[in-house]
């Protein structure tokens, strides 16, 4: 047993829905989130850039004492994880591995698709997952900027949302792809627009979801699980604007965050 | 005369607006353009971390010998103008005054609407400016997430940019306002849209021109204009991805960079 908390992060308020996921898998054990707010967004910043956020943010986790550390951010989990995994004392899981493996196992030999920032896309970081895993398999993919802004103006269910999921996603029907990756942490909220458009017959493949069930394996294959009698707390820590976090973060979860959320400022902010 | 440069910045690419209508109306003065990329973008962000971010950017144009610095990102005039003015050994237009007077002109007495980013709406500094100036004006501002994305884009002439238009602008047509301030950087380049959804009767207030005669004039006032025979240069510096901005900052400027553009790190991005 092993009870100090499992470190998450993200760039802002996107990685909530890989937070999500893990509190309803793992009722249990004790969270730590940490947004960079003051920094958001990673997508479109260089390698270098995003290396350094990733590792201050890794090392404060490391300080509040977590078992284990999830990088939410696509764009993290593209340029920064094997750094990561490098630097840390803990295990660290990206949200690309767990998407790719079920993303290829859904597909079964057909064409992939993959849709997230121009960071995560231009990275090349799930193609090229993906060919590692079946050199065999066709992988489509594009960048999609507009759909962020249309999850945070929570537009998700009109008529602009549709036009740009057509705009987006018509190359991916028209090549009839059998899973397409939701490899942003905004887009498992357009899921329900993005399957009506599709009409089914696409596996809609959510990193959240697969990234939560490969916590839980890790946990169980460490034999790092905490007490599960225990009620697990929720710590919520930003670089910027806490209020806006909590308020933006509470439309995420669908609850109240009611423990709020404490500013940590880098040294270079101060 | 003084062949001292101009020294103009913004949080990205989007400043290139203000700097293209510098360009265009003062030919010969040597211009400094600087566009924070690494931490770009700022609308969202608290007045602490903006001011930070700007006195540093305004420290690195003194130090490359600025006769004048100029704040063409929206979000930086509206929160950290004063601060500048008040630390820096040079004389600083921001892009908001130039915009509010000009609507107000124009307004002649009739509504003004403002829209921005949120960071720039939320902070009421063209809302409090133009009640400053004619208290007895009404003014009518909301924020526009999906504007930037949409000229980033670059399908300002799609149905969905006319959708967006209609749906953050049909406020505005039904109040009846007299002159609207483009307050984004982004936002000239979908004046054509805008105008088409008013069909006409509207003012459409460029803070960017403005703000260029505002240069032009303080210029002459502390008469410090450059040399009117000299070929004025540009030099351009990014906190992160040089190609990217020279690739996006060229559809801003309708014209190659020739100049390229160099990177500056942050000592606390190193």
């Amino acid at each position: 047993m092993d009870t100090r908390p499992i470190g998450i992060f993200d760039s802002g308020v996107g990685g909530l829905t890989v937070y999500k996921e893990i509190r309803r898998l793992l009722p249990h054990e004790d969270l730590i989130y940490f947004g960079d707010t003051a920094r958001v967004p990673y997508g479109g910043k260089s390698v270098k850039v995003i290396q350094k956020y990733s590792s201050e943010i890794a090392r404060f986790l490391e300080i509040q004492g977590v078992k284990l550390l999830v990088v939410a951010c696509n764009t993290a989990s593209a340029l920064a994880l094997n750094r990561l995994k490098s630097d840390c004392s803990v295990p660290v899981i990206g949200v690309i591995d767990p998407g790719v493996r079920a993303a290829v196992r859904a597909a079964n030999g057909g064409k992939i698709g993959v849709i997230g920032t121009r960071g995560t896309i231009n990275s090349e970081a799930y193609q090229s997952r993906i060919i590692r895993l079946r050199s065999d398999i066709e992988v489509l993919a594009r960048p999609c900027p507009l759909l962020v802004p249309i999850v945070e103006e929570n537009i998700i269910d009109s008529e602009i949302a549709r036009l740009a999921i057509h705009m987006y996603l018509q190359e991916f029907k028209s090549a009839s792809v059998s899973s397409l990756i939701l490899a942003c942490t905004h887009y498992p909220l357009l899921k329900k627009a993005i399957s009506d458009f599709f009409g089914g017959g696409v596996a809609l493949i959510d990193s959240a979801e697969e990234t939560a069930f490969e916590v839980k394996e890790m946990l169980k294959a460490r034999r790092i699980q905490g007490d599960e009698n225990h009620h697990g707390k929720d710590e919520f820590y930003v670089s910027d604007c806490p209020e806006s976090f909590s308020e933006i973060g509470e439309a995420f979860l669908g609850r109240s965050m009611n423990s709020g959320c404490f500013l940590h400022s880098w040294q270079s902010d101060d």
